[in-house]
């Protein structure tokens, strides 16, 4: 109930706060009999960790992940596993200066106001940090899909303004923005440098594809494929906005013109991208996220401090210009966690 | 987990068929000592009701909403409250044409292809008539927030291509479209009859906001306000995608744009929509959401059966031309059901 | 979360009063393509009501149960399945002299603090009444129980201080108490008379068998097949607890005594009860509950009413002797939907 | 889902096998501003672990408790809390000759019929090690219902057949047995010594009272308070019964007798142990709990191994000879977690 947990049969428990004593998750519901181990998380979690290029914050975090339980002899047992991170580079004295003032884009005025008390270093435990946990539990969730003859792919299409025009997937893990179009990355890499000069940062969209999912996923009528998808998406403190398919285009489309027909082959088009009625049809799943710029800068901006008075704030700190890059994994290893849950709640259904 | 529960303390769970017995709800959770009518719901159903005008079916459901339990001598008691809609003009006959043919745009596929059986009557579950339930139980909630202070007011931003371009509150309930602009309403209506003549339909936009919302609502991480919404907005067949605030305009801002300053007021501007971290801000709730046209159209399109064979269909039938005046009411139910639910979580954490 | 569901994956969630306008159950996650009819549900019911003989009470409730979705041509569709049994032999006057007293060993004291107003008709929600939606949806769970191959059968083992000697399973549907012994029922019987005619109640032990139930169902830690049984018994009025296998008579054994040793052809005894480490063993799982004496008695007793001042009640209306024997198909229901729940479950867990 | 999880507002899920790395607890959902410190918890760990005295097991876990998260200077903050105990003295290796046999008694047979694969390393997730996590997290709870003048207090009240006659509350942490009765204690231990000598174990009931809890906790109508203080103990390993109030010995009652009649002080008597229609009724609430006897003796038994072929075994290793009074603090710690969770419920009903 109180919002740290995800999923109903492969079910995620996250904790931790940026500069508390470990980052992490609990898993429950994994099938027995898998093979894991540390090296199969750490090198998902090595796509989210920060440190790899200029777009990104320079805390260098290890993120070393440790399996502490449901592991025995190489395979999981079924039961809970506790993958965990310790927190090292955490610098707690960096962000004094902050502890009295509300950083614009934050959430420090609204945990203050929720909890009546927050853990102000580096944000606690609405930093970025904690998707490490979902990151680690995600990499479970994909071996488990590959099985299954699942893969998902996610990359950024549009960043500080500038889109994608092509779509080469062999290229996303190449560029330091995981883009699908090498020509777009460049100039999205050039934008970047002139934000951080600026002292600013940028937003972008990151598009997501899942290939190899059977028709039938999905749990009418609340627990739709797209719904959950979204839950699981909105859920990332970045992001604004959510569109499937068409989406927002489809807006102005006729019934005709949208509609996707069937022949012997299957459908035709995909604008409905993968799921009707809230169930996968088969086709390839496509949806699309907004995600707002980075709210951490250094240009100085209007503020209030804990006793309402006006004031200034630079946000110092180790940040970063464009979170798109380290999104791309997470958003990966939510798809994965939805889609992985929606697999068992089916083989419940029909059980 | 098999999908037909939403909500976690003020939870609701919905079932029926379009042409089944009944179609409805119970919720459990509502506080005890409210006080509750027939009438207080029913004026929520009749928002929603077909054959208001041109645009909406003619399908002719009283849509009549029966208090079974959970009240007495006019108050609610705090135990399940059983809201039914005796089904009456359900004529399952006219769907013999379409029970061996899958209609474009429609689940008929996915439910067949999930459950291996489907009522094929009137979409059966997977039919718009589902969310009577979900607008009786917004109702029950709507009266709770009533008390807490917090109006939802949802409407027609953008439908068959035509934007309003002014917000006019008052004139929402006085035009078919329940857009906030009667202009481009009037614009809607012409455009939605050429529609209606070339056997079409239409989709939209629909807006929604919420006034008098405290600061502190919401649950990190996983159940932030906006993920559940997102979930409640998705959850409705004929969603394809939804923003916040600036939304996907603000993937093109920098932070020292979109970040929300705040002075001694409280936030200056609003880009977050009145969410952050998850959390509301105190600021008015704003979101917007992506509703595909139609699915069931008269014209003639192309298909399969279901041995798999290719062939013509025509969806005869009641149907909408464009389905926005109707979904208006149920955005405001589904907003209700979250908000209330999250006030509820709220109360639980700090107890 | 308001306590009227249970079950994860054969959810139910019972609403109605005793004497408001219905009492049910609405069932999520029925597996879909079972043959299913009204006739298969009220059997059970039938077993459960009242007026059948002179230990039960003469309200003549027809109890007739209508499938008001999730039925399609006489198959289950996966999709909610409301039973619904409107009351009609409510008798609200008959309660007006006991609205403002508390009645010694009803929950009319309880639910009053709990929730400031109290629905005072024949018990309300607390009245014996609200387990005909269980015994409903338990009757859809044996049906899918009956296919896996499992047996439930429940029966009175002592009543009114008097102890079944023999076990004889022929014989629990042809005695009113249900009882497994004829001697010992007749001997109830008599003792049940001279109670009623003293204008008192009684007692007695239920057991519970199942057979057929494979090895490995049960979910470790919290969610054991026992700790999930007890819940399920201990949420029935009347019961006050609850024992496995050797039950209490294990605390004074030795380790060697209690330990159920295996050879080649499985177990040699079964004092564990067919539950170890809360998952079954493949044994015959048994348990027994103890029920309480009917707290509805003509016999007057000490109370007080709403404004705290000492009184006296008399408990008229129409009331049971003695519970036993229609509490025996709410402990078979009961069972079949914890069962029901762990086979999906255990399928989930696997998939 | 998979059962690693208790309660709802305030929900507990703990990880961890006896012989893994680590075993702990994540709370979600603890109320922001408690002060919290790690000795808080310590200090009901120390009562649980092992090596007390000759009747416990000699293995030395120093259990030494770290937060991990969800406590800032020194205070909660409503974040996730975790709790972790790294393993020390785990010896897997004395487990080698018991990985091919099934240990009469323990859940080894049954987890591989479950899970096709077991940890067998000192039981693994089926170790009473595992309610480390559950004190812990109970710690915290009794810190929150103290401020709500709630108190727990478990004992022994029979042990190797040998019960206490008299009740003396504070005797109960000053024998080994914590017993309520020091002649019965001396008793019980002197019986203890000679079934030690004789390689073999014993059981006993343990007794458990709440004071100072309000009338009004508890959902009806299948989470009554009863109902899940019973599937909190029937959670435990070893539990096989539990009865509230007058429990087993009700069934010989008339209603006349067990009825607990009220004068304008509250309950006269308190035949149902403090819970009446699943609320609590403001009066003490008492439940009892039957522990059978140690499944783990050094006496030679019968069994199988993996292939199904007879043979005998001894259960070696490091093992208690009673475990009631480690039993103890486990028992108040899950009627702490499962009171708290009550309170936020009554709270979120009442919002």
């Amino acid at each position: 109930m109180a919002g740290s947990s995800f999923g109903h049969l492969f079910r995620i428990t996250t904790f931790g706060e940026s500069h508390g004593g470990a980052v992490g998750v609990v898993i429950d519901g994994v099938t027995p009999g898998l093979e894991l181990s540390e090296a199969d998380i750490q090198k998902e979690l090595d796509r989210r960790k920060g440190g790899q290029n200029f777009i990104t914050t320079p805390r260098q975090e290890a993120d070393e992940v440790h399996i502490m339980s449901g592991v025995f002899e190489g395979r999981t047992t079924g039961t809970p596993i506790l993958l965990i991170l310790y927190n090292k580079d955490a610098r707690p004295a960096a962000y004094d200066d902050i502890k009295d003032k509300f950083r614009p884009g934050h959430a420090d005025f609204t945990y203050l106001k929720k909890y009546g008390i927050r853990d102000y270093r580096g944000s606690g435990r609405a930093s970025g940090r904690e998707t490490a946990g979902r990151v680690a539990a995600g990499a479970v969730a994909k071996k488990l899909l590959a099985r299954r003859g699942v893969q998902i792919v996610a990359y950024t299409i549009r960043a500080a303004g500038i889109p994608c025009t092509t779509f080469d997937e062999s290229v996303i893990e190449q560029n330091p923005l995981r883009a699908c179009d090498l020509t777009a990355a460049a100039a999205m890499e050039a934008r970047l440098r002139q934000l951080q000069e600026e002292q600013d940062s940028a937003g972008g969209i990151v598009e997501c594809r899942v290939r190899g999912l059977p028709a039938g996923l999905g749990e009418p009528v609340f627990d739709k494929l797209d719904a959950e998808l979204a839950h699981a998406m909105l859920s990332l403190g970045a992001v604004k906005g959510i569109e499937f398919g068409a989406g927002f285009a489809a807006v102005d489309m006729k019934g005709s013109e949208h509609n996707d027909w069937m022949n012997s082959n299957g459908f035709i088009t995909n604008n409905a991208g993968g799921i009707i009625g809230g169930i996968s049809t088969g086709a390839e799943l496509i949806f699309r996220i907004a995600v707002k710029p980075v709210s951490s800068i250094a240009k100085p901006q209007r503020t209030i401090n804990l006793k309402g008075e006006e004031t200034e704030i630079r946000t110092e700190g180790r940040h970063d210009t464009c979170i798109l890059p380290r999104i791309v994994p997470v958003v990966e290893a939510m798809t994965a966690l939805v889609l992985e849950d929606h697999f068992k709640r089916q083989a419940a259904l029909m059980a």
